[in-house]
């Protein structure tokens, strides 16, 4: 028997089809013996709707007032699940996020758990239901209700399961589990079985999306096993992302060099040219972004000539609006020559823990881009990845021919990979 | 400085720019110097879509599951309108029943307030902020949300208006105010500028629609004084339900003998033919339409004629399918002569708080339907009230002729009324 979480995102629960499917397989896991705690998100693109209803009466709603209408989205899909699951002859029960005990601090639309009180779940477990809980929401400290923003449903998810210590975190997606590359332009990837946390940070902080980041930080943190599956394809394995010393001691102690080629075409890249080089330029420029709210990710500043030097970074296409005016007035104020912004890139990285003890990665990733006809244009580099900066139009080139290089195309099949869209 | 209480209907915020008309309705309102709380319905016909997609995953939904879907309405509504209050540049806030402290028994879907504590209220109020309620919806007491059911948004308001002793309890829907008779089938029909507690609960329990029974019962025993209004007609003075004693003594002393003529469509009447004339009979008939939860409304057993007699009853023609079987097994155990039931019948009514004092009304009823040749089939009276079964086509004949009889007729319109549909 085994206490596990599930959680189901916004396509999982669109139709009241899918709901019943979503219901069919809580109940043959209950049935099956395991205690099970479902988590879901609002049905399809019903967050749209209500983002829409909310702007054409707000062009800048409250955002306390954003949470009170948004977090109706994800009480619909559990009140509908939980009538599904009963329809099949199971008791179950639904919790808002404030019901269930799930505690944040006081930003709206983007509030972090504080503390979760358990004891409401851990009741319905002992009487025997399947208890469905509302992803994404919260209830701070004087009882409104918040949101976790982006990727909430499975940080709820990943919470939950460290609050009732479940013996995994089912994520279920329309994808069966992580790949070492996006099938849609990599033909050849193939599943994961196995990934430490560490490895599925980069991915999913470098264009992977099937878990969310924080979600993946969260269950590192209170060492929380994922289990990424997919809700429409029933006999695939999917992937587990679980600390790195249980994968080395579990399987061969050499594990792959590398796991995995995460692709990303969601940023721009801005180049400040001919900065003089003063102190503080770089820290003024950064700060300005950070007083934006700009997620700024790679920074490279090159060597300066004559005094002279440029400042390229990349930050997502959705902020070039808002950055745009503050990094042309700050290249007048400090005398550059002008900022260049390229909305057609792409990021590409290599991931996997072993090119830690590998040296020589980065040199063999260069040489087969080189081979291929890849100019890069950024490099950045972490201990379990090399990321760089091309061309959008090379991205695939990019991917399919890293894929190939590093040993991971799939050998048993061509292309056959169990993605639902 | 007044302190009210404002509820909208669901037709009344059905669309964004409906909901910004309330918005700006209550903006005005709080700005000429006054408290505001508006309570609020689901948008339009939100509910119906909630209702439908609970009944498509399960055919017998549970009541707690309902509860918590069907509430999701109230939600976005309350969160839609104070964004729309806040574009105007007033605060306000939005809370659901759970939040402002409305506690209800554990009867879900139609929960009674047990109580309500205003203090988030009061507090609101006093920083200045236009407060916006959920109506319908409450919570019990071990934190589960509950509705109201039919008309709670209605109970909602006039609850709340005793709770924080409003100056008056505010309902907006598509019509000004009560009428002397439904305008869209008497032209002739006007407004009433006031009417006591009881003459409105006659009214609302025979047809006449614009207040929920519930709500003008509850505001009678806490002494809430409600004003009917329009929510899109801004020019009239609507109408005032208050204390019987509070009329008299602003106005005449002798108010008008009939305040109006309500119908009803909605009813069905059944008969039991020759039963014989035992002990009891009648008991074991209405025990098992209370087991039913069959609404019955007039009754009438004929004097015996050797031995046997005829038993009819009024019922909702939604509850005719369920009280058939039963009437027609009743009938065979106790050896009648069978069940007939007439589903095309209207009941017509006389309310008037006057008519106590006034003999001769029932006399002048009967006397002026018979010159219209109206054939009368059942007959019940109050001592504010006299109401009569007819055939349904001659409904609209009897309203009139009545209306015109008792003086009602507004002698200075010839059917223009304040309504919009």
């Amino acid at each position: 028997m085994a206490l596990v979480v599930a959680k189901f995102g916004g396509s999982s629960v669109a139709t009241a089809e899918r709901i019943k499917n979503v219901a069919s397989r809580l109940v043959a896991r209950h049935r099956a013996g395991d205690q099970v705690v479902a988590v879901v998100s609002a049905m399809g693109d019903n967050t749209d709707y209500l983002v829409d209803l909310a702007r054409s009466i707000n062009t800048n709603p409250p955002k306390r007032e954003m949470d009170m209408l948004l977090s109706t989205g994800e009480q619909v899909s559990v009140a509908v699940l939980a009538m599904a699951v009963e329809a099949l002859g199971v008791p179950a029960i639904s919790h808002t996020g404030a019901q269930v005990g799930i505690y944040t601090d006081d930003t709206h639309t983007a509030a972090k758990i504080d503390h979760i009180s358990a004891e409401h779940i851990r009741d319905d477990l002992s009487e025997g239901r399947i208890v469905i809980v509302a992803g994404f929401q919260g209830i701070n400290s004087r009882g409104e209700i918040t949101t976790l923003g982006r990727g909430g449903s499975d940080t709820t998810a990943v919470a939950l399961a460290a609050a009732i210590q479940a013996d995994f975190c089912e994520i279920y997606s329309d994808v069966d589990g992580v790949y070492t590359a996006d099938p849609r332009i990599c033909p050849r990837a193939h599943r994961i079985d196995k990934l430490s946390y560490e490895e599925m940070l980069e991915l999913s902080s470098n264009g992977a999306g099937v878990l969310q980041l924080r979600a993946v930080e969260f269950a590192r943190k209170y060492g929380v096993v994922i289990h990424a599956l997919s809700s429409f394809v029933t006999d695939s394995p999917g992937t587990f992302v679980m600390k790195a010393e249980d994968i080395m001691t579990n399987d061969s102690m050499e594990g792959p060099v590398i796991s995995g080629v995460a692709h990303d075409l969601s940023e721009a890249k801005i180049t400040l040219r001919h900065v003089p080089d003063i102190r503080g330029v770089a820290a003024m420029l950064f700060e300005r972004m950070a007083e934006l709210n700009v997620n700024v990710d790679m920074i490279i500043q090159d060597i300066s000539h004559e005094g002279l030097t440029d400042i390229s970074f990349t930050a997502p296409l959705n902020d070039v609006e808002k950055l745009t005016p503050a990094c042309k007035e700050l290249s007048e104020t400090i005398k550059a020559d002008g900022v260049e912004i390229n909305t057609h890139i792409a990021k590409v990285s290599l991931v996997g823990a072993g090119m830690k003890s590998y040296p020589g990665v980065s040199a063999k990733m260069f040489r087969v881009l080189a081979d291929n006809g890849v100019n890069i244009s950024m490099i950045s580099t972490s201990p379990i990845r090399i990321s760089i900066i091309i061309d959008a139009d090379q991205c695939e080139l990019a991917v399919r021919a890293l894929h190939t290089a590093f040993g991971l195309d799939d050998e048993d099949s061509s292309g056959s990979v169990k993605v639902v869209r």
